[in-house]
């Protein structure tokens, strides 16, 4: 689509459909939205729209749908693999106006909300009714973008990811039709599962535009540790040590030597180095989580742990997690200016040994500056490596790691991507991770938007 | 299709596909496989199959999809909605030859199995390596039949139901194609969930020939405990406040005084008259569980609970679930020859004693003989009224008994079905409860089964 020559026509029709200063044409809020948290090539929509009800949403794509208009929506711009980036430019919804608590189920454990709403604020808002949404993938993104991306975080281990998270759902599809999908039955078995087919696929299937997630009690206590290891992967065998103990874990992330590093330049941090098992767990009972927290120690120290720290409690908690939600920020500071490159793949537990080493063993080779960050407790295993932008060969080097631990992951039983998404980045390992499954997911694109309007460019490989 | 007309050329093509001795027409083996344990009406197929691997099944669907022949694969034939009776008739797929154990991912906590494997076996094997799958329908299904319909059962309150423990499948298309879904890592952001679309799809979609689903390891220790109310009302109120204390129970179950005084006609069953919710706690710890039995206790005593007794230990445990299990096949005993009918809604939990209560008055009002039981830790209802097969009052009274729980339920923000599936009859309320979204579900099925082949007059009104 060409900006210039269709924008006088559609804004006009868009202004009728929403008030004139919520559809913008300006570069400034175009390139606002041209580009998530990651370090894709930017690419500009057309126009930005923020719709405020469902019935704009389904005007606009009803509009949309009759002129072939590309349509991507947009949460917190937090995604870390371009999937919100409007590649094809068209029509960007930006769903922050759409942010509401529609209703706090309290007895049931649920929420109802607007997909525009960030989680932490949610939570935060939540506390006071002593419940919590866990799926916490770290930067405060959106509801519909967790939801589109089936973003999962620290806390998976325990209470699984968005997915499992989330109950009924309000979507417009492609043609501006709204459905509803699920109920607030916690048990369903009632015809197809439109739910979970809708949340993990990125916008390219309907626009969310309401849902309904799962809560839980904010248990009465938690307690935080760490523990150190001569080498990730004694680290590693701890992990299902753990949880095959049944102690369930709310989070076990694991950072390298590398990670620790650089976390500890940050002058509030203070790690002993060393690969890191990052630790929380949470009772209704003290007593009961003072013997969990005897029998992880015993663990820990049965495998040359080299180092066990551990604090009941908020603070310690809270102290835990502030430093891993701020790794990735305190990385860019450590590589001021550079490009990235996060990988995102995930494997059965078991393997996660086999893959974290091969992991090392790549960056070494492939003489990468960067570090191991690891949801643990899932098999679920990020590395960040940085170059500077000129540096080509750095960046091939960056590439050629992502494939091969691709590679690894699916030979190893894994998938491409656990948490991130398949987005631009992913597409091209599509065919070979699914095989003739791709071609059902594109009879499925194709029945639900035989136009392709929805969010094109992003899963299936071009 | 007329069994007589065109038996003889499929019949031969099939004995080329499997050795002839797999291949049936006869009344004996096709009246095996024409009901269910409901009480829908049988319908017999034409053929009769027991293929072997997944090679066969992909071989006789590419025939049966060239010849249009209706395909119905079989489990354990324990559904309770008439879902896999071959109301077309055409070919039947008993996939009981099809029971191996794949592999046993012990340290990931997961097991491969074919469909035609019985949970109950399943477990019992399970139990060397300490571990076990949680959803628990009662019957000894087949765990194809528990992927098809998203059983669930006892289980769920803690562990979710069949859905929530798959982590990938293999799947027959329609047209013989063989994919793969999902993998065996935990976390899967890669593309569409096609596994979840599957599981609870009741082989309309495709037929399951491999699943690879999720373990639990064994709780070290185990209290089972029998609460008994003045009303089903406060029982269920008690059900929230224990899983608002973050105790997570196992099992919270609630059977109605009538349930309780025909079990209780077993001489081996000796309950407390009156309302009776039977629980289930474990862990890790035996402290920790005495800590947990006695917060139940209190919450219970708080409520006006008339009796309250727990057992530590398998013994108690084993009493309990015993006397659940057998609840059906006492419930037929004391209704000697007399046709059923089971109910099946789910509700919000906080809705759960406004659905009770109803489900008792409506019971009364319609003058029929039946029982409540429920899996009231999820909302999840059931009654089973009971007549015998002449009396025509009766029977259409249990069928506006079904009606005015699924529409209660439906209004209270529920489903028509918690875990009994669709099948046949609840296809008359899909329109009523998904509204547009059950023309999403047919444009699905339109794109993967063109030809209308798999389990066809099942989930969709006709």
């Amino acid at each position: 689509m060409c900006a210039q020559l269709v924008a006088i026509d559609i804004v006009h029709e868009l202004t009728t459909l929403l008030s004139s200063e919520r559809v913008s044409v300006t570069t400034a809020d175009r390139s606002l939205h041209a580009v998530d948290q990651s370090a894709h090539t930017p690419h500009m929509p057309d126009i930005v729209l923020w719709p405020e009800t469902t019935a704009e949403v389904s005007n606009i794509l009803k509009l949309a749908n009759q002129q072939r208009l590309p349509v991507t929506a947009w949460g917190a711009g937090t995604s870390i693999e371009g999937n919100p980036i409007p590649v094809r430019g068209g029509l960007l919804l930006n769903m922050q106006r759409m942010s509401q608590i529609l209703a706090v189920h309290e007895n049931d454990f649920q929420v109802t909300v607007q997909p525009g709403l960030y989680y932490k604020d949610m939570n935060r808002m939540l506390a006071q009714y002593g419940l919590f949404f866990p799926p916490d993938p770290g930067a405060n993104a959106s509801i519909g973008g967790m939801l589109a991306n089936n973003a999962a975080g620290i806390r998976t281990v325990k209470y699984g990811a968005t997915r499992e998270n989330v109950l009924a759902l309000e979507v417009v599809l492609a043609n501006g039709q709204i459905i509803r999908t699920g109920s607030r039955s916690v048990k369903q078995s009632s015809g197809y599962d439109l739910t979970h087919l809708i949340v993990g696929s990125e916008g390219t299937l309907g626009i969310i535009t309401e849902a309904t997630l799962k809560l839980y009690p904010i248990p009465a206590f938690f307690s935080a540790a760490t523990a150190v290891f001569p080498t990730v992967q004694e680290a590693a065998q701890v992990v299902y040590e753990i949880i095959g103990s049944g102690l369930e874990p709310n989070a076990l992330e694991l950072l390298d030597e590398t990670a620790v590093a650089i976390i500890n330049t940050d002058p509030s941090i203070n790690l002993v180095p060393g690969p890191n098992l990052f630790m929380e767990f949470s009772s209704a009972s003290e007593n009961s989580l003072g013997e969990t927290m005897a029998q992880v120690q015993a663990i820990c120290e049965e495998s040359d742990c080299l180092n066990f720290g551990a604090g009941i409690g908020q603070d310690a908690r809270k102290k835990l997690w502030e430093a891993r939600h701020r790794l990735f920020e305190i990385h860019l500071h450590h590589f001021p200016g550079e490009d990235f490159l996060l990988a995102d793949v995930s494997v059965p537990i078991s393997q996660y040994p086999t893959l974290a080493k091969a992991t090392a063993q790549h960056i070494a080779d492939l003489g990468l500056k960067g570090s191991i960050i690891s949801h643990a407790g899932d098999g679920n295993l990020h590395t960040a490596v940085f170059f500077p932008h000129s540096d080509t060969r750095s960046r091939d080097c960056a590439n050629q790691l992502n494939k091969r631990l691709v590679e690894l992951a699916l030979a190893l039983g894994g998938t491409s991507t656990g948490e991130h998404g398949v987005g631009i980045g992913k597409a091209k390992y599509m065919a070979q991770e699914h095989g003739p499954a791709l071609e059902v997911m594109r009879q499925i694109k194709r029945a639900l938007d035989p136009n392709g309007i929805l969010n094109p460019g992003k899963i299936f490989p071009e």
